[in-house]
């Protein structure tokens, strides 16, 4: 069961809309108190699931505690999220120690749903879980020792081996951060580390230049692999998170083929310019039935905002804007 | 004269509100621009004064010079502030340099008014003045050496000696800061310093992470002391600052009986995340009547909310949402 | 053909209103996304030219490369700006390397136009250009060594020589910087370099207490020389940028006759105080009739507005309101 | 029993030697390794005491922790210190925790001796206590909150009140610090704090440009109160302290008479200049039979040298080229 | 071939020497110039091979380029060291880029020798390879994504995977950094990542309170694993490197026994305190006959030295000293 | 008069010596105290001057007040420097401010000597002087606007214009600086900037890749010019400066022809490695009698050293080791 075998969420382009993706006209989809002990629900990832769609939210509650939930919808707009949070079970390991969890991503490969995130573990680091049901969920070994985010899994594997993009980083508001690849035969050791995608140059494309990660898992086209990534520019306010997307090489996706120079969407709405940190778009997934793509994006760290697009017009666009 | 004795503002919580705390609908009650030469007025602190009440107002002029202001209301809610700031007269001291004024509080002890407030001799410390008719204030010596903020008198002596709460700092936007209590036999030397309450673990209540301060003056409750206080995390861009209460121990207030772990009021409206600094709820005074509590907190470092709760719902809270 | 034949961009002030300045009611004038493939086009500059108005303009595009870019207006407030940039052909120097272009200012001296703009040439320092027509631009060797910000030239020269304002700075978001003048005899070597205006006191006038750099060109009056000018108070999450006036001596410039203690305008509607940049006022242009006058400013580094006032007001204030 | 009425350590000048102070042909007096478990004995105090002296020495052992240890000379240059730190009994107060003990400095008022420190409570503040014969110490209430330094007492109580210099700080290598004094009646409750020296400009006096601080007891003398303190400047490698004069009033020691422009002495032998922190001198106590001056001070946080020079020149010194 | 069977270099303890460990009398064993384009030669690890020693040195050129170079040596103390760095070989993989490669660890496992070392691939990892006649070097996946320094091996595989040591860190000078243990069944794929060894508290052993990093490759005892780790200090003359002990389960050495509460070397030679990065002891091998020890260390970050001790006696030392 | 008519202070190669350059045996040549009132004497500059040698001596004196003063010596070894530092005279400015002058070069032109440094006025800038005898000297319009350093003039005019090299910085310890050239018609109006030389990649030459600054003047060789220059790398214990060399185009100065990949002197001396600000190499001067080269450099920021070379040999050596 996948995207292509159901119908994804979409609204057409507005009429005087000349951009290549455009945002939902009823965003937010998910607001900051829709869990009851919640204080924002952003950064989110769904997946198809059954006749619907099943997700993995981050939400931070009210003493902005930082933790994982599971919610099931049927069009993947209206959404229940569970108002406890996953509570895991030992994986391949025992050791599921976890201070915190942020920022998920799910996939599917081969017979269950892989979850990813940022899981605190003497600091930041890349957690890992299965589930078969979105009920039971299996934590696995962290990928990677301290300090990494942004782990993103690839949706089949490749050369028989599971990969996943990460950004290695520092403890704190990390004022710098690439996107690199790893490779493991188990989910359980991981190794054969390579650099994919690195910040622009700041004359070339500032929105991207001081932090780069990984945003929705990679999705298979037939230029290779197509995703999207959220760029960082530090402004005299701080950070401002913006969106593009890039196109990996099909068989050794450590090589970029082509990557948007302008940004796809950045903050320009009131839920995206205010909020618990202004100024956030933060891709976590996107659905594609092979013609249309709707991105899920965390908007200013409070909120859930979606935005779509042609999957060909995004393809022509990266292709035509490329750095 | 007491809160007890007189009605304190008030506004029923809304329908579909299920919070311990709610906001007043005609907030904010004070306008950035309601001195003529204002550029902000917030961070403010009331009490009961004759059959009315009286305050004492932080404004910024449009130099952006901090100062503090007095003002009378008959019902809380509707203020007339005096257009040019206190002018101290000599209390327990000549000392009387300021090179500025900012943050006010105001108790009842005993036989008069003391307000404490932020003031600049050398970098910030505690100011302390009295007045008995809000018309002439005389300044005492400064109860520390810098570098202080937040300096909150208990509305009572304890065991013969005034108490004041206060937050040791750096002389910058300081990024850590914890809550201290030192006594005084005679509002001129301070000693027996104590540690109260610090800040919270990243993973235990991120809002008050990275520096907490007193906010109202303690009120007394059937379990000991009820304290509103500001936390504030550090975000990629800037400080964040949230309310929460929490119980200190009635004949040992340096002992922490119970302390939220959720915060009781984040910034979600417009005027509070926009503004001369965005994200900010900071409170300074709260009105009790034995059964109702109102809360005034500046917003946004621009104007002055209000915001409402039961009494026992707030302890409740407190006690069953324990840090 | 100057400022004082035609008329000037202009809206009374509103009947509430008792503010030196007030703001343009349709505000803003200029869109952040009114040139295609903009991102923001804000801190510009514009001149009396024909029987209409010419300007110079900042957009940043959506891959935030920062560019300059003429546009034309019948009446000041409605813009024709072109989509493309500025291209510059060699002026008194074949060295025309330039990695960005930002915040412009325009000037007409003696026989022909004259562009400064903060050029990215190994880091900010001070780009010169002259045209005839707003057409064909021929760029000048750059005015100083990096680093270098906010260069506006004089509309006349003083003792025969050119002369410019500037602020010397660091290559990051500069947390200092004050206002110096340096003179030329040919537009191509520089000299006789001196401090003109410091940051004020935190006590005496926070707002431009962190840095300050030149706005508008400067406006001959009877006093001397009158220009706006920001001022920055570096805040708890940033950078907020106010404007103020200042009075230079007429024959000697370097000597500050008065400058306003409080400011003239700060951050408070929604377009200055969200956007990419919230609570920026940034001043690049005045237009001037000989008693109306027009301010055209960058907010939130987003879009640009417009601000009046009268002159002999604004004289006034500025001389009974002096740091 | 005072100095005045024994034999203090003396050299006489080098022949060669111009200089207003001069370095014992000997130093260090005391090696980083002369108690079996130290890495370093520095900055520490002594006092007259029966027919020698007695002192109190700052050893960091080699698990660099950092205690205050009791010794005792016969001539004030060999010295025997316990291998056993002191053990602190309570004095006025049974709060006498401490993280850690360092920079000790000792002085006796009308019956006894007082030690101050810099104690570990919750960062550095001013551990306080008293002994009568260098066995038994008493500790009382810290003199302040956290986070001071350089905690001296004066040997006479001034108009009745127990009379201290103290530096407040923050809790990391400060990079700023003034002198600050503060009068108790009690030894417990500590008020009426006042500033009484800065650090100088960098134009002026650039090796006690960035932090200053008390180094040994003040001494009465004709003019009023002689103090020697640490100046420090910041390299590109850190910082670097020398060693100055001042004078204070002699009934309001606030007020600041005479200071040195130019050092006394700044790190040039090889045990100043190479050692755990290279390019320390630290002073904490001076000796003065009324002729002559024996200063103790910590070189380079490793060892303790002794340097001498006579009453009236440094007086006269002092006076002549005040800052 | 194993150290037992062969002499270790060796001197007795001098007299009036109490400590664990001693100096050799001839440090440095190997100058800063030794290799004819060298800048300095330091952080570098010997083993027994043949019937004498071979090691892997670090040296810096006179451009400071960081490399590391193959040696023999008879006797362990002189030194034949190749004057053209090591070139590698591809190992398990083809990927073998290096901008720099820094503090090598050498270990013999089953049938060959490992070298470890710091390198330098989109900032520092840690690298690996492995030879077995110190001629050809074979170089595999570097273990870790970056940012990692410090790896060093066990010299037998623990339950049949091989476990290394290793300190993650960010990419600058680091200022924080705790020992972490992980495991591989390959010596590609690296896993089950857990916390062995954090910093120690201030105030319980400063010396290590800043980061620590494992040193010399664990020597297999009664107890378990006895390591030499360096521990260090942020001073406000910039970072302090000593050397400490800690012993490690035999079966699970992430579970630390004992760890030395003292230093047992902290820099205090001339050749220690004074070079391109004074006070610094940095141990990067130990060679143990059953009965002796040799320690080899980096001093200043330019020279070699030689410390020795008794196994039973460093044994009991850090059993009764431990933190 | 120049250099080639004169001998030059020379010693030659110590036998063991493989260095392209060596230094005095009797180094340093100027001490510390050399000046009554100086606390160091360093970072200096030397010329011929009748039938000896005339120079521009920086000196901090015992307030660390810098300052310039003139010294003479017949044999450019054995120095009389004044007591009294230079009092300057107008020149073309009666603007002469100078809060603090220090490292200054000097070099003869035409007809007079000209001596630059850097000049305290709002901040470091280029202060510019010239002198016929070392007696009376008359300050010029600064260079350049604040902040740069290491300004170096060329000893000839370059088409007609004089030529300087120097390196803009901020008002710090600049963690940054690159050198950049500039030219004036007039030494009043500068102009025409280009950008010469960068710090090296980390990879290539970590001993310049910090920042880097010019040294002597440059000397005409059949090349084109050859300067030595100052080269920085921060290590953890802070800056560490050591000294190469560089030729650039004799017609275009911009155009960088060789420059050494490897430093010609590093510290290693006793007064290299110990002093003011340790690790510290910093040339101001060379004399070359067209054979011979005598290059004078500050040590530690506390004395004077001087180095030897061939000519032909520093020429090839930068030639065949270039980066």
């Amino acid at each position: 069961m996948s995207a292509k075998d159901i119908s994804i969420p979409w609204e057409e382009r507005p009429e005087e809309c000349k951009d290549v993706m455009w945002r939902y006209s009823s965003n937010p989809i998910v607001g900051r108190y829709d869990i009851p002990s919640s204080n924002s629900i952003f950064n989110s990832a769904v997946v198809p699931f059954g006749d619907g769609y099943a997700g993995v939210f981050r939400s931070d509650n009210k003493a902005v505690q930082m933790n994982i939930y599971a919610g099931f919808s049927k069009d993947g707009i209206n959404w229940d999220i569970n108002h406890t949070p996953i509570e895991m079970k030992p994986g391949n390991t025992d050791m599921i120690d976890s201070d915190y969890k942020y920022d998920p991503r799910v996939v599917f490969i081969e017979d269950r749903y892989w979850v990813t995130w940022c899981n605190g573990y003497h600091g930041p680091t890349i957690g890992i879980a299965y589930t078969f049901d979105f009920v039971d969920f299996y934590q696995c070994e962290n990928a990677f020792l301290p300090f990494n985010r942004n782990g993103v899994l690839f949706p089949e594997k490749i050369d028989g081996r599971y990969a996943m993009l990460s950004r290695p980083s520092d403890n704190g508001h990390t004022p710098f951060g690439d996107i690199y690849i790893s490779y493991s035969p188990d989910m359980k050791y991981w190794g054969e580390h390579r650099c994919v995608m690195k910040v622009a140059d700041f004359e070339d494309s500032a929105w991207q230049c001081t932090k780069i990660g990984a945003g929705s898992a990679p999705i298979r086209i037939n230029e290779g692999w197509l995703i999207f990534y959220h760029g960082v520019i530090n402004t005299c306010r701080g950070f401002r998170y913006s969106m593009g997307a890039a196109i990996l090489d099909s068989e050794n996706p450590s090589k970029v083929l082509y990557r948007t120079q302008p940004y796809l969407l950045a903050p320009n709405e009131t839920y995206e310019l205010t909020g618990d940190v202004p100024n956030v778009i933060f891709p976590c997934a996107a659905l594609c039935d092979g013609e249309k793509v709707a991105v899920y994006y965390g908007a200013a760290d409070t909120v859930i905002g979606l935005a779509f697009g042609y999957l060909d017009e995004i393809v022509a666009f990266t292709k035509n804007n490329s750095l």
